[in-house]
């Protein structure tokens, strides 16, 4: 395999840092794939310094981990999965993945998804939907769910740690958008790329897979931060400051590690890749927004306007879980949103959230159907998701307002080098 | 009434236009209202020159007409329709547009839409949700439908033209997505300010109005356009380049004359007012899709690339109708799209079509719940939608694409003075 330059794709691609990249991307070429890129450190992964956006900025698709994990959140995404339908046998899902991979990869250039077939008139099919759009910092992303590895007779390649996620108690979860053969993530700055890719996978699926549910989210980059990684944080329809303690992946090798599959007992397919969860996280928006701004605060245990702890500081100023006040009661109440989820508190649990909010305007009952596509990626869901709902379901302050309706668990394979299609090594393993 | 700067709203506000513009405005102060601000021309009222978009730019809300209009399409727009409630009366009614009108100015210029109360820790009771958003050209317009004035006494102030629309063949709407007593149409650069003025507004409406739809969409500024007029053309997502045919009419005293209520028999409330149709036309994208493009192109009239109608040219260049192939077929079919909804077809009848996208995820059939929110400006809709429709009805060569789902009409009233709110010379008139 060829390690491309994803480099380039990170923001740290560019300028000084991206010059030391460029070389350390080239004296990994011919060294032995994905997991040696890996194992380089930061150079090739970074997400720190400032990256271009806007309908010029492309994102190579290929490289040794899949685009859209490491990636800086775009404003427009749509999630989707799918299933594959009765007659898909390897052959078939092999051939989708070869279509997908090679659409996604013209439409990262901003390229139509398909070559004119001769003698068609220029016809390509395609719609025109993203014409003008650019390449817009399209990826797509793709993952596999637990049930195509028993559809497919591959139920002895499916990892240990791609069974299904525990009940946790309080989920009320929609079983019609949970779960899912396959698993796709579109993010891109311009949303008709955006729509338009996902129309695109979604007919090149036809009579293979069917669309299981589609969920469609949108962010804001930081206004003026100068970097726009993954793990930048983001408001959401609460108000809130999301992502906060979110891990530097691309700069911390052993936050890295956590992130994406590295070790040397990892299936091929699955090197450089990385398990997700989706959850859709929907808000009480119209019980929320009826709190005192205090109420509100310490329930997260940060600051709406800057987003630092209330034990002080800025944003990135560390939480002091021990602080009281002078009368005893901890700064950081027990139930803290943030005091649950710390990493500290889940023996170093980590994850990279990296998700959506949306806005799906009324439900039948009048509420607003608004909240947080909560998307996390990890090495490993047991030492990463779990144990962080784990403790959040027993007693967030912030769960009286919110309900997860949707849960979704997919192993996303590794990147691929030109020629090569996403999940080749499992689908002809 | 004081005419405030939105000559400074408009692109055509800054830079040598800018500056006639500031001039006439001056020579305007203090001479009598918005009938005489209308009345002088395009200078006011341009909409041509490059704009400033993003988060530092502000969109003045005091004006002599409501800003929304003929401002530029901005990227994210929802629109919603709220019903008075049993216990709503005048005063009522006249409280929540106060306060709907101080929040929205306020808003727009990037500020929370309250003041702190004295006492209350420094809290405006704000969520935070478009904190770091700056003002990101944000707009909310305000609008009447006809059944407010029924429910506040106002009967006999309720315009003829107000009247129900027609019902048109093929139409099947839902109700519960169709009309309202009152609309409002919210338009930003920035997601999060978007959604948190819809919330906002909302928020401000409990006990006397509850929302009866939201609809939400997106749109793209045209790449590098020199001119992100309000009747600039954006893409849809059956790929077609959307407005084309609009007019210009900032530049135009004539066609602005069909856009806006200028009449000197017009009610005051009314006067630099307009009228709104909104419908909400779902796509059946599973099917175009799959059309040959030529088929695509000869149904709109126009070609994919470019927008340039089939008779040749450019975007710009006139549709010619009359132009045919050798063999004497029209170039123009008779029923593709143009043909039929030119004005030249329909006497002249002109609107200032002003929607936006939207891609709402799978309908419970799995087709996509994708189309455009149709949002049409005029002066009276018996001249302006409601003949350009009769004919589409009649046989649009794209109409077997779409669905028409929800409809709405709203006479919307003419901008307000610092002081002023939205409406108040018709509930207090």
């Amino acid at each position: 395999m060829t390690v491309e330059g994803r480099a380039a794709e990170e923001p740290g691609g560019r300028g000084p840092s991206g010059d030391r990249s460029r070389i350390a991307r080239r004296a990994l070429l011919g060294a032995g794939g994905a997991a040696a890129a890996l194992a380089a450190g930061g150079a090739v992964l970074t997400t720190s310094g400032a990256g271009a956006r806007g309908p010029a900025a492309v994102i190579p698709f290929h490289g040794p981990y899949q685009a859209g994990i490491l990636t800086r959140r775009q404003p427009y995404a749509h999630l989707a999965a799918l299933d594959l339908g009765p007659e898909a046998d390897r052959a078939r899902a092999a051939a989708l993945l070869r279509a997908w991979t090679g659409a996604a990869a013209r439409m990262s250039r901003g390229e139509p998804p398909a070559a004119a077939c001769p003698g068609a008139d220029g016809d390509t099919g395609d719609t025109g939907v993203a014409l003008g759009a650019g390449p817009a910092s399209l990826t797509a992303t793709f993952g596999f769910g637990a049930g195509l590895f028993d559809r497919l007779g591959l139920a002895p390649a499916r990892p240990e740690a791609l069974a299904p996620l525990p009940d946790f108690p309080d989920d009320r979860l929609d079983p019609a958008r949970s779960g899912g053969d396959l698993f796709v993530q579109i993010g891109a700055d311009d949303p008709f790329a955006a729509v338009h890719a996902l129309r695109t996978l979604q007919r090149l699926a036809r009579g293979t897979a069917r669309t299981r549910w589609v969920m469609s989210g949108f962010t804001r980059p930081p206004a003026g931060a100068p970097s726009p990684a993954a793990s930048g944080t983001h408001r959401n329809p609460m108000g809130q400051l999301d992502g906060t303690a979110n891990p530097a992946p691309g700069e911390d090798p052993a936050q890295r590690a956590r992130i994406l599959v590295t070790g040397s007992d990892a299936p091929p397919w699955l090197t450089g890749g990385s398990y997700v969860v989706v959850r859709r996280i929907r808000m009480l928006l119209d019980t929320w927004e009826g709190l005192p701004v205090h109420h509100r605060e310490e329930a997260v245990g940060r600051r709406v306007t800057d987003g630092a702890p209330l034990t002080g500081g800025t944003e990135r100023t560390p939480v002091d879980l021990e602080a009281a006040r002078p009368d005893g009661i901890p700064v950081i109440a027990a139930n803290a949103h943030i005091r649950l989820a710390a990493p500290r508190t889940n023996a170093g649990a980590t994850m990279l959230r990296r998700g959506w909010s949306y806005y799906d305007g009324l439900r039948p009952d009048g509420a607003p159907d608004a909240g947080l596509l909560f998307v996390a990626w990890q090495a490993d869901p047991r030492t990463g998701f779990v144990p962080v709902q784990r403790r959040l379901a027993r007693g967030d302050a912030l769960a009286r307002y919110t309900e997860h309706e949707a849960s979704a668990l997919f192993a996303v394979a590794g990147g691929v080098a030109p020629g090569e299609y996403v999940g080749q090594r499992l689908l002809e393993g």
